[in-house]
């Protein structure tokens, strides 16, 4: 259904492969999933993004378990099915436990009831908010 | 603006205050937010509303600087201002540094640009996803 | 802060005057609403939402209010906060007393969470629900 | 393609048998969908989401069609599939003909078009909204 | 899965098939899409929404490849599949080039993204953006 | 309201000097607007973003005024009013008419409109947009 296949290794410019293969490295894995194959018929985006995720998504002061997470509770909100599904298959990958996932899910839950209470109810931004 | 005026804790009803109270003890603080103060013209609302955040937002498998973490995630995603503002207090009360504000708001922006990457090139989920 | 100022009646053209005329007709009033002097810049916009709105929103298989507690749902779930705010009055003109108001809210709150959940879950759809 | 597998009634413990048994006896019917199967791998998700759309969702000051409506709406704002199908099926269940689904999509097609009109022109709160 | 089956030209009343019939010559084309074919069980939406499209689609101060590009960044925006596949294929129809297409998919996914760091960085609006 | 002040051009470190100065001799101008003041408290951040920004919006295949068209169309869908009043200001300096502001608004609520009624009516995919 795409409205472009998706480029394959093999037949995959020297640039687009030096990235795979960069994706591949840090990720000690040995396949490529389909977002990467997708936007690899822009070479400039698929560089962009590798070179932004590689750097947002490193080690730093959140760890890299919290920050798939993180993308997780975007991407449900969102509700974009291939984010979710690949990203929580990441969150797997980096120490998820079952446990850890059904809390996810209560606080994303929790956090769009509330975020709608809050609009439908008009509720203004309390002084000591706006000084913090 | 609001719809409702805020019901203080000095107009409150017994069960409302009750409520109060306990949010108070709680989070070892001595006032209340305008989001409660909002709900609380329907006292249903209110109680289930504490009930479960107390018992989602608590600690378990997630440590609950990562739940607000999450919830300012939601909040930034679903664009909702009065959420910002008042779970970014939150974060900050419960140990957030500015350095991890910070990679917080690069995971949250950079997910919803690949968001919206995978719709616009309609990419399809990898089987190995699915299984997963 | 509009982009473009209000549209006062003394100052529309006849064309947008005969909208604004009947807009208080219809609605058995004596002013105009921002929303209308604003699109009034574009007198196809202000005709044809005008237009729509009257066709759509009138008496029909459901009632005038409950069209109006819909629009507060879609609203709210979209964040829009002048939509919100005109919205809830005019289903408090068209009769939403208190006691409707805090279950609509509580409603809209509660789809807001199961969406999600339902989302992160990543459920499929009931073979039942696609033959219904 | 979901993240867990549904839990059936003969697979489920004794505590959400208990719900599945209160769920089928509320809703008179004999099946259980599948967004219950799966939250089911978390209890307490489960206990609290079906005590809160018992609550929420029987009759109150708004009959429970016109609830199961709102429900709807809020879906399709929010592009959830699942929740669009399995809530238009509860919605015919409960009532809702033909001409009410026509009339439903039409205003919420309508209001998600005005609230895009409102931010796009900037269209400020007026004063009078403010203080209703 | 639709919850009404989709209308089929030889099965359509003479109110829907004239619609059909300007929709084919209007768009010098032989088919008519499942959208059209579906919300025509609502002839007032289907005559509503056509009527509109080709008001607003048609040439005046934007192109109309501009206008298609502008309905794919809306329907990437919400993450709507159909819409996407299906204003995708008309802006190829209306020569969108592969070029033009990556870009449009890099804008989009930019614009995504600083949403998103706006509020959550809380940016309060410039004075000179208020009285633009 | 910010959590962080705004940095301004005299408070700011070399690195980001030089980000603003970029900027400003990018844009032919001589202020600085809150967005990059706001995450200017991280620098990398401030980088990759204006990097992002000025490979994106650049001249290519689609010119620089269409490519701010569609900014405004995914801000205003994604209701984030700064984002809204920055970029109809930046259209207007590329060049927007009134008229053309006012058809962008048009398809802008016409394709959420639209975006609604393809959820709500539950439509399928054609087979012909699948395979262009």
């Amino acid at each position: 259904m795409a409205t472009f296949g998706l480029i394959e290794y093999q037949d995959a410019s020297p640039e687009v492969r030096a990235i795979y293969d960069d994706i591949m490295a840090t990720r000690k894995t040995d396949w490529i999933n389909n977002f990467w194959k997708a936007i690899a018929h822009d070479p400039a985006t698929l560089k962009r993004t590798w070179d932004d995720i590689k750097q947002i998504m490193g080690p730093g002061a959140l760890d890299p378990l919290t920050k798939e997470l993180l993308y997780v509770a975007v991407s449900v909100t969102n509700n974009c099915q291939y984010c979710i599904a690949s990203h929580t298959a990441s969150a797997k990958n980096k120490g998820m436990t079952d446990a850890m996932f059904k809390e996810l899910q209560a606080v994303i839950g929790m956090a769009n009831e509330t975020n709608k209470l809050v609009s439908g109810y008009q509720v203004e931004i309390d002084e000591r908010f706006k000084t913090s």
